[in-house]
């Protein structure tokens, strides 16, 4: 008989995301070993954990999964696994999904692709340094579209070009200001495809702005509680037409953003080796 | 099929209850996800983990507990994710039982009930100020008791008191002290029913202090752990009767706060918009 | 119908251990309560959960491990466990596995004894003073066998014999020192068995140290991550003749660690009053 499918949560909060768990439970798992506050130097302890407890035939039913509101410590805790599973010589598979940025940003991008091209699409995302925007952002770019991404702060979105460059060499992306109303215009020119991605709360289009670009054929917010930061998008939304432009909301978007989720969870037990990031988990979403 | 039953314990101490995990196992929930520590500013979070997961038609699956030794803590958890489902406009059903206060008040009372009229009761409650005291007295007072709240501190007996006004504006409430051996007849003069709910180890009404009020009926001592609040019931106690008075212990009144503990945790799982708090859970005793 | 099987795990170390977890589900645990950052006063409300949750009848459905780095911590948790049981007048089985010294202590020493008799053995631990070396000094002293405790830090090893020799009062128990290489050759003479169960990464018995003991019949090393700490044993030695010794490295005597560590979980819920510590893992690692 199988054994029991074990999902490790190792999330780097305080308290480990009920929304991951929920997930991970409808997604097959049996039993859900979940671990707040998780720094990298308590990694190899718990990795160890993961891959000496059962034969190497059953390793396949024992995977980790990794979340987190902060990307960069969840890259780093990834990481941090690969080398034990490297110094070991066994390993079970791995999901990143810090902030839910990888699931989230490949629902978004499949919303957007379902009506424009992707290699030719004409992108800005707006909160394009958070984690989902940067994986929105780079899985557009790796695909051949053109990205912006909006930033009040110019030099962080610097840093979110240089990091997709240095995965994807011959990346079209390009970082914009959006600290004065003054600058949505211009960031906003020639775009046919907005997705906003920032911290709750905040508007980062307002509807009259977003009225004067006649480009704009796709925008998706990505915000799940009101108010939301492409004014006008409902949450709901899910290829509602407004202004002539085809609105997804967070919900819209969710039922995608799940799918792909509990896909990719239920991936995790075939094999004992997957590594499942945004390139991995995008692909995996074009077979949903 | 139904959805897996997912509870969400948020438990105010660090360590989360073992007792209110063991009876949400053995209510039938099937993933129990448990969080010590919790704070109401990270309710947020974690409550809209658990409105959006699931579709509308499934969050019935979904529901959350409240617990930990602080009722205050609890009620402002409670209250917080209320805000969050009126702000989201989607809900799980609750239930609050910081401390076992709900449900073991309710048990007190429902054995008191079975030997007197609830309405022409005549109540002190020793360790009044507790969480289960307060409850217990809630109970009473709101189907028509007269209450005593008896408490080292008055002040503290006092605020109990007015609490319960502010939620049932007639309540025949009364705060007395209990600071010495003396208070004792006087707090006990004319009661009919005594319930013991104060801090392990200490013994709040001795045997023959007791022996002198010679309306009391009913004495209901809540205390798991020898030494008893009043002295002379065994914790096993359940209807025995001692000195003309019928004695409930706490593992004798336990058998009725596991079944209300239990049916409360299934009766989550039957709509997803219910708030089981004092009343509702009283209430609730009442159709087992 | 039978109650659900549910395990807590109280574990010391910040982080509750994969491992134990991944057993516990192996060994058929329904559902794992799983604590992190035990402290000695936290165990009584936890205890109390453990016992005052299910009928009499039903304890023995529900149980307890300790686990975590700190041998010591754990055997404190131990001790208040059984002194809330003995107040309580009830209690579920409880076994204690503070850095699976209990299992893999037992198995090292069942690996050695197909070997040879272990009433006539002389075994030399290194990492003596280590919670694993600590436990197999103990099952190996109390069968008979004559032990040599190696530490870098005699004082400590000193220690170690004396707890041992509180135990079991004829124990034939030795500090050796092996702060330097030189001391290698004096601790290894005349043992026909060596254990290593020192910190991971360090070297505690070179080769050629190895080959000038020509009595040396048994090598086992219990780390799994290289560098082990007898030189020339691979992780996965199971009874592979190297220099005319057999070894064991820690996978090798994983296998026979699980199936005590899986027997004894499972035997934790086969009656409501077992205590699970060194000598009990051992008999019952006999039966398997």
């Amino acid at each position: 008989m199988d054994k029991s499918k074990i999902l490790i949560q190792l999330d780097t909060d305080v308290q480990p995301s009920v929304f991951d768990r929920v997930v991970a439970v409808d997604a097959g798992v049996d039993h859900l070993f979940s671990y707040g506050g998780v720094k990298p130097e308590q990694v190899e302890f718990l990795a160890h954990g993961a891959i000496f407890t059962r034969s190497p035939n059953d390793l396949r039913r024992t995977a980790i999964f990794i979340g987190g509101s902060d990307v960069t410590i969840g890259e780093q805790v990834l990481a941090k696994i690969r080398d034990v599973f490297r110094t070991a010589g066994l390993s079970v598979s791995v999901m990143l999904d810090s902030n839910g940025s990888n699931t989230t940003a490949a629902a978004a991008v499949r919303a957007a692709v379902k009506h424009m091209d992707i290699d030719t699409a004409n992108a800005l995302i707006l909160g394009g340094t958070g984690p989902v925007g940067q994986r929105a952002a780079l899985m557009l770019a790796r695909n051949g579209a053109h990205v912006r991404i909006g930033s009040r702060q110019m030099p962080r979105a610097e840093a979110v070009c240089q990091a997709i460059r240095a995965k994807v060499p011959n990346a079209r992306v390009e970082a914009v200001s959006t600290t004065s109303s003054a600058d949505g215009p211009k960031a906003l020119e020639g775009r046919d495809l907005v997705i906003a991605s920032g911290a709750a709360g905040a508007v980062l289009l307002p509807q009259k702005i977003r009225a004067t670009c006649s480009t704009l054929r796709v925008a998706i917010d990505l915000n799940a509680v009101p108010p939301v930061g492409i004014e006008g998008i409902e949450i709901f939304d899910k290829a509602v037409t407004r202004d002539n432009t085809v609105c997804y909301g967070a919900i819209g978007v969710g039922g995608t953003k799940m799918k792909i989720h509990r896909a990719a969870i239920a991936q995790l037990f075939e094999r004992n080796d997957l590594v499942l990031d945004a390139e991995e988990i995008y692909d995996l979403s074009l077979r949903l």
